[in-house]
């Protein structure tokens, strides 16, 4: 079976997650994770221009075959919406610019699709990130800011639901 | 006086405006004027990888100084301005990757900077426009839609900002 690597994001103005997991023989294994922390003073364009710079580096770097997102539909407000915004287009339109197209998956998708029940707190969904992921995952996980658990744990959800279609499909071949 | 160009952008996930004008001896000079129309059945990466690749185009193609893009406060709802906030994000992502700061403008304060008034409608800011930008506007104008008048409003409220700010400062040292 073909190797496939996944770049997992959780994008924002001030902290923009990313997480490599590859999946090798059916098993999921981090590849690299960290953040982008633009400059605490840098303007809304001098961080936009981070974020796609560190992500195009990050793609350059690891070779990602396909790209996972949260979709968010609720905001506490509409300011919020546009700074989310803002960090998402940035990120996608440099997935985009290398030729990637980017998924998307609902918080509570990916949080069933990693503890078993979309009600899963951050801690839980940590917990069974660094589990799945093999021992350098475990030995790196008390490290991991919460923008970075969560771009791994929608890399990791990408992952599962690629498994389960082709679960399906091998089901449906053998009727 | 050293010449200065600008690039006023008018950023949306449908149709990108872009406007590039020129000082010449304190005269606003049309540069170019278009459009970057994305693909109707696009997905939004792809969306998005098209503005920020259009943009770049623009900035390598005229090598603007100065950016000026309508700083937006009020939206219909939270998805229309996670949308903008996203087309906005690819556009300024172009632009400070290339170095370029982008200053944003209050719509109320462009048409008020434009037509004298900040009550002016879409068809008087497109008319004043066009007389301020010189004879290759005035020919072009009746093929810009909306997006582009509006770019270019912002590049020439940009102008008007500086010159303003040059006088008063050439004020001040004669005192």
């Amino acid at each position: 079976m073909a190797e496939v690597i996944v770049l997992g994001i959780d994008p924002g103005t001030r902290c923009t997650g990313y997480g490599v997991v590859r999946e090798v023989s059916g098993q999921a294994v981090l590849v690299a994770a960290g953040a982008i922390r633009p400059p605490a003073k840098a303007t809304m364009a001098k961080r936009l221009g981070e974020i796609y710079k560190g992500i195009a580096k990050v793609i350059e770097q690891y070779g990602p075959h396909e790209v996972a997102m949260e979709e968010v539909f609720t905001y506490k407000n509409v300011t919020s919406a546009l700074k989310l915004g803002q960090a998402r287009g940035a990120a996608m339109a440099a997935c985009a610019v290398h030729g990637l197209e980017v998924r998307g998956y609902n918080p509570m998708a990916v949080k069933k699709s990693i503890v078993g029940t979309g009600r899963a707190d951050k801690n839980q969904v940590a917990y069974m990130v660094a589990q799945v992921l093999g021992t350098k995952a475990r030995q790196e996980c008390e490290s991991w800011p919460a923008d970075v658990t969560d771009a791994l744990a929608m890399a990791v959800c990408h992952l599962n639901s690629r498994r389960l279609a082709r679960l399906t499909e091998a089901a449906g071949g053998m009727r």
